[in-house]
């Protein structure tokens, strides 16, 4: 069970200057080791990350925080979570509820491959979009 | 042999706008999937990367192109490259030269674990940063 009591006097460590107010996050399965995504946080999605061990992020087209999988159900449970050593980045080991971490229903977000000129989609789709987020999506 | 031929065409898909000319860049161990570093690039250091098949970012504190390696012989050889749902974000799969991807001597930059209210560092270092870049590093 991740402890991450008495974590409230590193939030300084985390430098949010760089990228006005904004710092990358990867997530990456803790049993696989498959990066599911890269997304921001703000020193807030950050504080709510360690008090909820489930990870929150900001939202760059929403401009609000974003606990993922609160519409979907597909929570990232935070198993392990390490910094950089400018400590700019944050690496967060999760476990992904839901087996998927992209809206467009892959497992990853990096589903595209780029090799003689051109994409190819590399996973397989987990869930059906229209399903989870309504036909609208 | 990663065949990145004909691939100018796809170069409009990277989504350089949403951080003024800059995207990131995950540089993950191709065989142990362990994560090495987060960086950025522009595009120019996209189409770098793309030509020569070594990794080349941007670097943010001396804002000029970084061939990852150039100082230290650590080049990162390009094996895959993923793109995200977003086209805004970039995953590298890379043959890591030299094992280790961090200036302070360590495989990773994500060396150092956030857990009971401290900071501890999980990885034993590789080679030393003195060594390598010399003492006023």
């Amino acid at each position: 069970m991740l402890d991450l009591s008495n974590t409230q006097g590193l939030l300084m460590r985390i430098d949010f200057e760089k990228l006005d107010g904004l710092v990358p996050v990867i997530a990456q399965d803790y049993k696989t080791g498959k990066v599911l995504q890269l997304a921001f946080m703000n020193q807030e999605a950050w504080e709510k990350t360690l008090a909820e061990k489930k990870a929150c992020y900001f939202s760059r087209s929403r401009n609000k925080l974003w606990t993922k999988g609160e519409s979907s159900g597909h929570f990232q449970i935070v198993k392990e979570i390490l910094v950089d050593c400018d400590n700019d980045s944050i690496l967060l080991k999760v476990k992904q509820i839901g087996k998927a971490a992209c809206h467009d229903g892959y497992a990853s977000c990096f589903y595209k491959k780029i090799e003689k000129g051109k994409e190819t989609i590399v996973e397989e789709k987990v869930f059906d979009p229209n399903k989870v987020y309504g036909e609208k999506k």
